[in-house]
């Protein structure tokens, strides 16, 4: 175990990949300058080192511009003590900091961490929050990584507040009212091993390797306080900025969002204000849906069909008839025989705001690719055998789920004529705190007001 | 369906990315250049606007430079002709040729989309192969995105040889002597769901979207003449040029593959000769192993005891005892007790070549993350529950596996230290012919000459 390797000097990976010329070549929104990011907003920290900012008035990951990659971790709370969950939200603030700024958990240099396994003794590193006590170290599999504008997003399900009836930590009675069970839906097909859960993890990054890293080292930090209880990995094509990427069905998806830069919008569908409680003001809900899709079958299907089920032509991502990607939804068009150029049944229709008196909700959803499982489809000539285990992984963030995700989809799980391509096989509702401020950490005026 | 869209001229993709300024932000390797790629060798094309060259001597994704993500799939050929698998390998490698320039298997323009689709139609396209017929268009979800250096390897497995005792297609007696069927090595639980397969295609690229693109537009193109078996997603941390990556133990994986850019050892370990039938000269076998890694486990260890089991630092990389990590492993170095200092059972002494009598195999393996499942741990305290479904996608080629991956993991199989960590749970072997000449279709040696 040799100091020397470090040179006696403390590495930080962003030091490594400043050395290694790395900036040059990492991705687009790594820019030049290689000092810390301070900025409080997600397009000047675009701009500082690839780093996205940890701390402010709203969580990142939910207005953050997407990422390339997101690992998404559901856990279930196993401990009965209300203090080792708050020890372990502690430790999370102070890891996720440090790891959004490329930092590993604890300064990586071999010889302390040698120390730090063995005695469990920690060390400071200048202005970051002090590394977090651990019985191992970092697990090193971001070294040499950079930031990859990380985010980690956290949310708190049903079972924090009351479990079996149980009210383990003291805040049954804080349980928000928008945080409801979501109801079954049309369809359905939710299956236990992708559903559910105490607390979710969204971490998000412009690498699978340091998304992935950020949850391992937060469920090694809670230790057997938690049981992991199901886990997902998505992906978005890298596309130019106000570029819409594609799904896997090849067509836009997210044209239709709420402005991420428009503070009215955000505050009036997305950010939780007065009507939430204190330690969900700046807040939103997320509702999660892993929703496979039958892509041999839609494959099999003719483009003039698929353009009708969505509602837009592929290609140009424009509504049926029209030009233009963004050009609005005109949902009176009608063809010359009366009948409406965009269906009743058609995707986009029963999706739109104008179809639920105005609701939105931000759609931040993954393409998601778990390789191939055993299928028997319902449909002609009814086939079985594997097929892709691949789909979206839906998320939505919402002021309200009863106003958002519940209201516009009810109707969509009966009526979409998509449905005959897509189930939807797990998933979760969450709600997401307000942000974080510096010596705060992740929920305290949840636990600390009860 | 409107041609005005489109203004009337024929777009490819990569003109769309020029219009749309993509070139400057796509990654490390797209260049200014938009021509197309015309170079022989990997390191001039990936200078060339991120392309990989799909013509050659050998196969693409074998000594190319590893792109940073895989989406690999093993099919069974259902079909009792011939003649159906030659014209589906013909459609393959105009396809492949044509997605390797990232371009649609058809170009995209949507009243030709629509013609095709309704007429079966094809367009011609400047100097590129001619489009494929196909039942249905180009399934999208590539448009706008560039060809994120794409390279597409074809493997035949036994079953293309002979099957169930039967010789569908007349070519069992021209099975190579050296695509064995692989022993059942020590601790193998290996499932039907990712192992076998008549025919395997890897597809890497630097962008997971295109290589799930590439593949499931060879899929389409089979038809009903294949069945998908398994398929595996796979992803490496993009590092700088000469830097070995981690794989998900917090390692460098990777350092002791023989040279790439050395053609006397590519020759010597990687590449069939004189010794292999005509059609696999150039050519290559590929073994494939799914290793789950029990990460939980893993991270429960001290990094003495990493280590240890590795054999080398994990930190910088260099063996133990050692400072850097291209310095050559010293087997026989002794601590003062005369104990060795790489153990005996340490993971990189018996995976050295000194350990086989010089047998190498070239490495080119991606981590996997498929989420969660459910885990009964073969340690105490006999943990149950949901874990990391995730690990080493292991991909190994060599000139002949018998002398090759059998020899290397036979012992590792029962002796390596690493083992408590890792299970062997899927794979295959393949034999992938050498290159395409222009003109030519994979495999066309195979089946002319039976």
């Amino acid at each position: 175990m040799s100091a020397r390797e470090n040179g006696g000097s403390r590495s930080s990976r962003r030091g490594f990949l400043a050395a290694a010329g790395f900036a040059a070549v990492a991705g687009s929104s790594l820019g030049a300058g290689a000092a810390p990011a301070r900025a409080s907003d997600p397009a000047a920290a675009a701009s500082q080192g690839g780093q996205e900012p940890f701390w402010g008035r709203h969580q990142g990951g939910i207005a953050t511009p997407p990422q390339s990659h997101t690992y998404f971790a559901a856990f279930d709370l196993v401990t009965a003590e209300r203090g080792a969950v708050v020890a372990m939200l502690q430790a999370w603030t102070a890891a996720a900091a440090r790891m959004a700024k490329g930092l590993p958990i604890e300064a990586f240099e071999e010889t302390e961490i040698a120390y730090a396994a063995e005695t469990g003794t920690v060390t400071t590193s200048d202005d970051e929050p002090a590394p977090v006590k651990v019985a191992a170290a970092d697990s090193g599999e971001a070294e040499g990584l950079p930031a990859a504008r990380l985010s980690l997003t956290f949310g708190f399900g049903a079972g924090i507040f009351i479990k079996d009836g149980k009210d383990r930590y003291g805040l049954a009675a804080r349980r928000p009212a928008a945080l409801v069970d979501l109801p079954r839906f049309v369809g359905d097909q939710l299956v236990e091993a992708h559903s559910g859960g105490d607390l979710s993890v969204q971490a998000c990054a412009d690498d699978p390797q340091v998304a992935f890293h950020a949850v391992r080292q937060l469920a090694r930090l809670a230790g057997d306080r938690v049981q992991l209880r199901w886990a997902q990995t998505g992906f978005l094509p890298p596309v130019p900025a106000k570029h819409t990427p594609r799904n896997l069905m090849g067509f836009k998806d997210g044209t239709n969002n709420p402005p991420v830069t428009d503070p009215a919008a955000m505050d009036k569908f997305v950010w939780v204000g007065g009507e939430g409680p204190d330690w969900m003001r700046g807040g939103s809900y997320l509702v999660a849906r892993r929703i496979r899709i039958a892509l041999e079958h839609w494959d099999r299907t003719k483009l003039a069909f698929q353009e009708q089920t969505v509602g837009r032509h592929k290609h140009s991502g424009a509504p049926l008839g029209g030009k233009d990607e963004f050009e609005p939804l005109d949902l009176t068009a009608a063809d010359k025989d009366g009948n409406p150029v965009i269906a009743e049944n058609a995707h986009v229709r029963l999706a739109a705001a104008a179809s639920h008196g105005g609701a939105q909700i931000l759609r931040r959803g993954y393409s998601y690719n778990d390789g191939a499982s055993f299928t028997a489809e319902r449909w002609p000539p009814w086939r079985q055998g594997m097929e892709y285990d691949a789909g979206l992984f839906f998320l939505c963030y919402q002021r309200d789920p009863r106003t958002g995700f519940i209201k516009i989809f009810e109707p969509m799980a009966k009526l979409d004529m998509m449905n005959q391509f897509v189930t939807h096989v797990g998933g979760g509702i969450f709600a997401c705190p307000g942000g974080v401020a510096r010596g705060e950490y992740i929920g305290e005026r949840l636990f600390a007001g009860a």
